[in-house]
C-alpha cells in the first residue's frame, strides 16, 4: 500500500542525516497522497541507519494508523494539522537543525538579509509564539499545528515554506517530501548566515523589497527564468 | 573477566571520536557491574585508533586495579565517586567536547532554552564551582567527584544526567555506558545551540516550565509516549 | 568545440562542492577563450553530481548561446560584463559561500587583518552597494556586472580579485577558472577569520600597510619569492 | 641523507591537512638533527596531495640548502632562528589555522581559561607584536624568528610551546616534528574554546593558578601521572 510514497518519504528522511540536519532521531519527514487522503511518516524514535522504507507508517486524516508495525512520529498530529490547513502541500519536515533551532530558541523570526533567502522564502521566516500552558498540557502536538495554521491563515504558505516554533524548532514544507527537505536545508543555511551577518554588522537592515521581489520571482511564478524550466 | 562489559565500554569509548566529542585522548567512558562491584574504564592516554576491548581496565570500588595491562584513566577517581554517589548510574563519560567545555570555562550552567534540551535534561545543566586550592592540591580527581556528588545530594541526578566543572569540562552519565555517551552528545548539541541562541537574542529567557515539563515527560516516566516503548 | 576549456571549466565547477563553497546549485564558474571571444559557463540549476563537461554552455560576447543543450547560468550576464571590463581575467566564480555571503549581507567590505588576506588580496575586499530599484527591475544581472566594473574602473582588479555584492554574495576571478576558484576559497577563509577576529577584539585595526605590501609582493610581481617559480 | 628524518617530517606535514589545520599550502613543518646540525623542511608552495618524503629540503644552520630539488618553505629563516634560540626543540610548525590566526589577527594572547589549555601550555599563549617597518622590509622571516626568540629569552619555551605573531598566525614547537604538530592541534582547539568562552561570559577570568599548575604537572615533569609513562 502506497509503496511509491513510502519509498519517497523514506528517501527524504534519509536526506536529513546526509545534509547534517539531525542528531540521533531528532527529525521526521512525511508525505501525503491527497487523492487517497493518507499520509506516510517516519516511525517514532527509530534510528536513521536502521530505517527502511517498510518501516514508514501510514496515517489517515483523522490521525488513525492505517498501516505500519511502529508507532508514528510523536509529531504526527502537527503534520496532520498542517496538511489540513495547507491544501497544496505534499510533504512536511520537522528537525532540530542547529541554526534554525537557535533562532527558534531565541524567539525571533529570520529577517531576509539577502538573495540566498529571497530565492526561496518571500520575506521574514516567522517565529510563532510558544504555546500557552493550556495548549501544552492539552493536545500539544495538534495545538502546535493549529498555531502554525492560524498564523498562516491570511498569509501565503507557499511563498514562505517554513516556520520556527518558539523554544522548539523549525517545520518546513513543499510540494512533496523532497522539496520539504530542500527547504529545510535552505532554512538552516539562511539561519546560519543571518546570525553571522548580525554579528558582522549589528545595524544591518533587511534587503530592499525590490531585491527580494526580483530574486523570488526569478525562481517562482510565470516569469521565472532560473534553471531549465 | 567482565568480557561483555569490557566490549560495551570499549564500544562506548569509540563513539566519542565518531560523534566528534574528542581530540586526541581527551575523553574516557566507564561502565559498572553493580553486582560484582567492579567498573571498567578506558586506559589513560591510549589513542582511540589503537584501543581494543582488551585494553580496558577493571577497577574495584576502593580504586584498586583488578585487571588490565595499562594504567586506568587519570580521571578514574572521579568516576568512582560518582558511581558511589549515584546508585542507579551504570555508565559515565568525561570529555573536553568543544561547546560544553566553553560553557564550563565560562563558569556558567546551560539554561534550558528549548525542547531539544528539555527532551533529555530537566532544567539547567549546572556548572559546579572550581575546586579550592586545598582540594586541587589534595586528591584532585576524587575531590572533583565529591564536589559533583555534593551538588546533586538534594537533586535528581537521573533527571539531569550531566554537569559542567568550572574551568574544566563536562561529565555525563546514564543507565549504561552507551546512554552516558548519548547524553554527552546531547549536552554538546544543547551547549552549541544555547550559546548561539544568546547571540541571536541577548535578552532570551529559559523556556516556560510547562514546556520543559511536557517534553521531559514525553520521553521519561510512566506517561512517556515518544519512541516505540 | 572548445573541448579543453569545457573540461577545465567543468573541473573548476566541481571544485566548488569539494571546497564546501556551495549548497545545492548555488554557484557557477566560467572560463574564457580570449582569442575566440567565447566563454564557457555552467548551465543553470543543474545539480553538481549530475554535471558533465558536455553540459557546459558556450556563450559569445554579445550574450548569445553558441553551443549547449541547457540554459546558461542565470548569472551569465554578470560574467559577461566582468570579462568585458577585466581584459586580463580568464575565469570567474560566483557562490553563496557562507562567510563571504554573511559579509555581503552585512554590507561591509572585509578589512585586511593579516597576512593570509595580504598574501592574495591587496587591501580591503570591497562590498559594492545594492543595485537601485531601476537597476534591479531592468537588466539585473547585467547591471550587477556593470556596477562591479564601475567600482574597479580606477582600481587594480588583478590585485583585488574578489568583490562582495551587498545583500547578495561574492564574485571572484583569476587568470583562469581554477585560479578564480582558488581565490573564492581564499575569500571564504579570510571572511571567516576576519569575522572571528572582530569578535575576539572589537577594537582591531587593519594590518600595517608595510606588512600588507610585504606579503602581497612575496607572492606577486617581479620580486616574488614564494613557491617554486 | 637523513632519510628517517625526511620521512618523519613528511609524515608530520601530512598531519596538517588530516587535522584540518591548513588550506592549500598554508603551513609547513620542519624537524632537526641536532648532531648533524641540519634540519629538514617542507618545500615552498607544493600541494600536500602531491608531496613525497623525497621532496623535503635539507638546510644547514647558516640557512643554506644542502639537499633537495625544491626551494624550501618561505618561512625557513623563521624556523632556523627558532632552532638556534630553542636548543631543546626538535620540530617546528607554522600554519594559518583558522582560530589561532583569528587571535593573532586580533593581536591578543590566549588566556588560560581551563584545563584543556593547562594540560599542554603553561599560562597565556603569547601574541608577539607586529614587526616594525624596518624589520618587515629587511630580513622579514628571520626577524620574525628573532622577535619570537627575544620574547622567550627570559621565559620557558618548553612550557609554552606556541606563539602567535600579530597580524600573521601561529608557530608551535616540540621535542620532534610530531609533537610540534600535536601542539598546533592543541593550540587550535584551545583558541576556539577561548573565543567561544568569552562570548558565553564576557567577564570570564583565567583559571586559578593552582588549577593550571595541577593540570600542567599532571602531564609534565617528574611527578606526571597521566598516560602510561
Amino acid at each position: 500500500m502506497l509503496e511509491e510514497l513510502k519509498k519517497q518519504v523514506y528517501g527524504a528522511n534519509m536526506l536529513l542525516p546526509k545534509y547534517g540536519l539531525v542528531t540521533f532521531t531528532w527529525g521526521n519527514v512525511s508525505g501525503i497522497d491527497r487523492e487517497k487522503q493518507l499520509f506516510v511518516i517516519k516511525p517514532s524514535g527509530v534510528e536513521y541507519d536502521k530505517l527502511t522504507a517498510d518501516d514508514m507508517v501510514i496515517m489517515d486524516m483523522e490521525g488513525n494508523k492505517v498501516e505500519g508495525k511502529y508507532n508514528p512520529s510523536s509529531d504526527t498530529a502537527t503534520h496532520l494539522e498542517l496538511y489540513k490547513a495547507f491544501p497544496k502541500v505534499g510533504g512536511i519536515v520537522h528537525t532540530h537543525s542547529s541554526w534554525a533551532t537557535s533562532w527558534a530558541q531565541a524567539g525571533r523570526g529570520i529577517p531576509c538579509y539577502g538573495t540566498t533567502h529571497a530565492d526561496y522564502m518571500y520575506g521574514e521566516i516567522p517565529c510563532v509564539r510558544c504555546l500557552t500552558k493550556e495548549e501544552i498540557e492539552g493536545a500539544y502536538e495538534k495545538n502546535t499545528g493549529l498555531l502554525i495554521a492560524d498564523y498562516f491563515m491570511d498569509k501565503d504558505y507557499e511563498a514562505v515554506p517554513a516556520v520556527l516554533c518558539k523554544n522548539h524548532g523549525p517545520f518546513s514544507w513543499g510540494k512533496d517530501a523532497n522539496e520539504a527537505v530542500h527547504n529545510a536545508v535552505v532554512l538552516e543555511e539562511v539561519a546560519k548566515m543571518a546570525a553571522r551577518c548580525e554579528r558582522i554588522n549589528s545595524e544591518v537592515a533587511p534587503a530592499p523589497a525590490e531585491l527580494q521581489d526580483k530574486h523570488y520571482y526569478r525562481k517562482h511564478g510565470a516569469n521565472a527564468y532560473y534553471g531549465q524550466k
